[in-house]
């Protein structure tokens, strides 16, 4: 079995750079190492915060430092590239740009899960940062699926904020009951499925196995997982999920 | 705060090199992604086993592929390198010199944890594969601490492997208590304090929470992570652990 190199632009944050390499091992049907898909991963936390600069807030853009990562994963060899952070897609054409290898867009395979995550699908709702709802690329890709996309109320968009931002990249215990409140809160306004659009909100999910419990929710960062061992050649493993 | 850039030689195997990453970040006091250490890490999970080598089982030597990626991250920039794999640290020397940066060894830095685990220690356990048993290197370590080292009988040899391969390593859920009545045999054959010297005996280890539960048994891991969050010139994070 000749197995892809991913490259993994990561570090946006670190800690979901981390969540989506476990769920690529975890989710790969392998017996042995050697089954594994290899991957390069610059876990560069250091790269400037990616909503502050879309929102207008610093002038200091991460998009160099992103560029330099790709193209330094590029030279290494890698086949294709990842980017487990949802806001940092905002910049996804530039990256797509300086590379001449493909860049998997992880808002296209979240879109893509949640319009078969349960029957009949019209209508999709998404958690993400500030910076990911104002851009509008959901939007476009939903828009592209047939889909309605709704996002929160500002208050409740604050409350994601909070939990992404004041809670797991601080390192602190995250409120995950008011992220399915915020969540079911979409579904009451029409969104059949909703998308966890931010990879700190992966982080939540995963430690409480959210998406196990609630079908109608998708996780961006498993979505690009399961495209990264496809894409790779890798086997997907099914057993004990849903 | 500037922060050195760690280079990851990973792979060996795949979900070690996770866990381990995922413990330097959650043992990094960081209140924002800027203040995580920046990682560039190959997880080349396609390198040759190392214990069948070892053990002239297999004569695919995992060295050739284990310096070039060494030389690789080198060119990338990074400031320092580590393995997280006890087993490959039998091609320690050999990695060390192809490079010119510093490179951690995880044995060094296990035995010097383990040396202070407890109160008066004079002799340690190590639980390992048996590539890193027989080839001795953890008793040279020991020694130069002054320090007896106990490794278990065959048969729990035996058992230590199974869980490794068959497994961890093959995706299976981990005989965890068998792992804890190996490690309190060889206490009461006089060791006070264990090692779990096996990546993947870590990955049972915090699944599990071992470590928290006894202060006696160390982990080979968890003492990389935190020599690697130092050398980098980042804040170690010492709420919430012994």
């Amino acid at each position: 079995m000749l197995l892809k190199r991913v490259g993994v632009l990561g570090g946006l944050g670190p800690l979901a750079t981390v969540y989506f390499m476990d769920m690529v091992v975890k989710l790969t049907d392998a017996k042995r190492d050697q089954e594994h898909i290899p991957m390069l991963v610059m876990n560069d936390s250091t790269i400037p915060d990616r909503t502050a600069f879309i929102l207008g807030k610093s002038a200091e853009s991460p998009l160099p430092r992103m560029l330099e990562n790709a193209r330094m994963l590029e030279n290494a060899g890698v086949d294709f590239l990842v980017i487990p952070c949802n806001t940092a897609h905002f910049f996804y054409d530039a990256v797509a740009e300086a590379v001449k290898i493909p860049v998997i867009n992880i808002m296209e395979e979240a879109v893509t899960a949640a319009s078969g995550a349960v029957s009949g699908v019209k209508a999709i709702g998404v958690l993400a940062t500030d910076g990911t709802v104002q851009s509008g690329v959901y939007e476009r890709f939903a828009k592209s699926a047939g889909l309605r996309l709704l996002v929160p109320e500002k208050e409740e968009q604050e409350a994601v904020m909070h939990i992404i931002y004041d809670e797991v990249k601080a390192g602190r215990p995250a409120d995950w009951k008011k992220l399915v409140r915020t969540a079911e809160s979409l579904r009451q306004r029409g969104a059949d499925a909703v998308i966890l659009g931010c990879t700190e909100l992966s982080v939540v999910s995963r430690d409480q196995e959210l998406t196990q419990i609630y079908p109608w929710m998708v996780d961006s960062l498993e979505a690009l997982a399961e495209k990264c061992i496809v894409t790779a050649g890798g086997r997907l493993r099914t057993a004990g999920r849903q």
